[in-house]
């Protein structure tokens, strides 16, 4: 079912030369980071690594403190996803010879204090002048007993989760591209500790750096499953992120399309194992929100318009894959699919 | 001492505002790689990230199987600086969007083959689209007693040695920028065994990523002490580096000072752990370089033109720091220091 897929072809066809390591624990596309056990040592390593490059391209990170929290943050996420204790964060930087000493301050101190946020601390880096800003980073962390939580493992009448509120992504990119005065500040959190409480528990986990209905979507291609939202959504839509799209007139499902995610976990739990999900979750003040149920169709279906409607995914993701260098023309597609919803011409569940 | 060092002083401005994690067991600029303690997992990981931007920026590295290799090879080598074992490689690459199928297919090769040549791995990585071609590797590894080697830790009276022939980075760099009929292709191979072997017995160690005289101002740096190489040097230098170096009018000397290294290690040992060196080394047929001794006053000294002659390191690294985007400005200013020197206004040691 990746074929389908325009981003997971790229991935696979640039993976293709690659030999897979012995010690590698995780299959390709299946974990947000990769897992390594280290030979005879007995530990069990999560690492992963993110670039901030496009975000910066396009406009949508401007700010140096934004920009540099979230070089943080999409990394610490994909060790939240995997339910990692973050051991720390590399950090490679290519600098235009133009930036101020201010600019620089405020960029070093966002990857400080979203390294804090997650407890963790900056290891080192590299420093490198060019044309353009472009920041990777490199998280690693430990997966003490060895079992890492995966996407891959929900199925059929187990039900799905979010570890927070959604929208909150794609209203911050709705206040930079469409309506600049619905001021919408994000600052996400890497779910570290929430990862950690859901191991052993949750048969599916990923982060949804791209959005709820991409993650949902590659969920739903690793298992071999569908999901069945009703409007459940709508309750975890964050109240700022609603907000934000009406005054933008753009319709509150948008919110969960988007391909700037909030950067929180979606996972699955067996009906069996909800109470001790609660319960853990209690113990921390933590309050995941019930999204919906895993079906065993392939599709992913929310109440849109008063009816139960199939939702394209996959033309989604690909709309955001080609315009990736086009925000205009990729808001403009969303847009277009949701004013077929709107009209009936989409399919209904 | 570092603050004469434009890069040093960049450097520690960039990392100022971080705090260190109390995991991490190497000091600032003191090793090659971060080093750390894996909480009480007993571990001890061995971690790095290094970009090539500059060097596809300028048009020194334009064959994308060389680009790719690279990419591998920058980051293993400063594993092999710490006596790491490779565990593998995480690669995010940012690509034009009109690169051809060709190109990438290249590319990926070259990184591949880079991994194999290190006994390695890909472990996974990060793909973007952007204007300019940049590959950001991180590397990881174990060091298996804990004790990792340091640049830091040698004493005048110990010898200097090198792992194998120097020039092979400057000689590519001349084949490239100043005389491009000297072909002179270059795939170093990061010194990850050798590196393991001297563990235990190097009392400090560093890959001359950076060139031959740039890793020994660095290393005088750290330790407070000099290095005397009298004309031993000369027996160091690849055969075919000098052949480029002279094709291209240029002063063999110049292939130990420009500021693109051949990826070797340079390392000190203590009198009596030589003989103990040359036994592991025979053991594996591999031949380490002795190229001279660490002397107390902390400065650099070569035999050119006849005469000991004190070498101005941080004029030369400051030069290649000052002129990164300008090739032909920096080889012009290597040029006019070894002009000085010829005409006697250099310091005799």
């Amino acid at each position: 079912m990746n074929s389908t897929i325009l981003e997971n072809q790229t991935v696979e066809r640039l993976a293709r030369t690659f030999r897979r390591s012995p010690c590698q624990m995780n299959r390709m596309n299946e974990s947000d980071a990769e897992i390594i056990r280290l030979g005879d040592t007995g530990v069990t390593l999560a690492i992963t690594t993110d670039s901030i490059v496009e975000e910066i391209a396009s406009g949508l990170y401007e700010a140096p403190y934004v920009i540099g929290w979230m070089a943080a943050m999409v990394n610490f996420s994909d060790l939240a996803a995997v339910g990692a204790a973050p051991a720390g964060l590399l950090i490679a930087e290519t600098l235009p010879p133009d930036l101020t000493d201010d600019f620089i301050s405020e960029l070093q101190r966002g990857i400080e204090e979203g390294c804090r946020a997650c407890g963790s601390f900056v290891l080192g880096g590299d420093t490198n002048f060019g044309n353009g800003l472009e920041l990777t980073g490199c998280a690693v962390g430990v997966i003490d007993d060895g079992k890492p939580l995966s996407r891959a493992g929900c199925r059929p009448g187990q039900s799905l989760y979010c570890s927070g509120p959604l929208g909150n992504g794609n209203a911050f990119a709705i206040s930079r591209f469409v309506s600049p005065r619905a001021r919408s500040p994000f600052f996400p959190r890497a779910r570290i500790r929430e990862g950690q409480l859901l191991r052993g528990l949750a048969t599916a986990c990923m982060d949804t750096s791209d959005g709820a209905l991409a993650t949902l979507d590659q969920l739903m291609r690793v298992n071999d499953v569908g999901f069945r939202l009703g409007g459940c959504w709508r309750n975890a839509l964050g109240a700022k992120a609603e907000e934000t799209a009406h005054q933008a007139s753009i319709p509150s499902w948008l919110l969960l399309a988007g391909q700037h995610g909030e950067f929180e976990l979606l996972f699955t739990v067996a009906p069996d194992h909800e109470e001790e999900l609660l319960r853990r979750a209690a113990s921390v003040a933590w309050h995941p929100i019930r999204l919906g149920a895993v079906v065993s169709r392939p599709e992913i279906s929310l109440e849109v318009y008063g009816k139960d409607t199939l939702i394209d995914t996959a033309r989604m993701r690909n709309a955001a894959f080609t315009q990736h260098d086009n925000v205009k023309v990729y808001i403009q597609d969303l847009l277009h699919i949701d004013g077929e919803l709107q009209k009936g011409i989409g399919h209904h569940g």
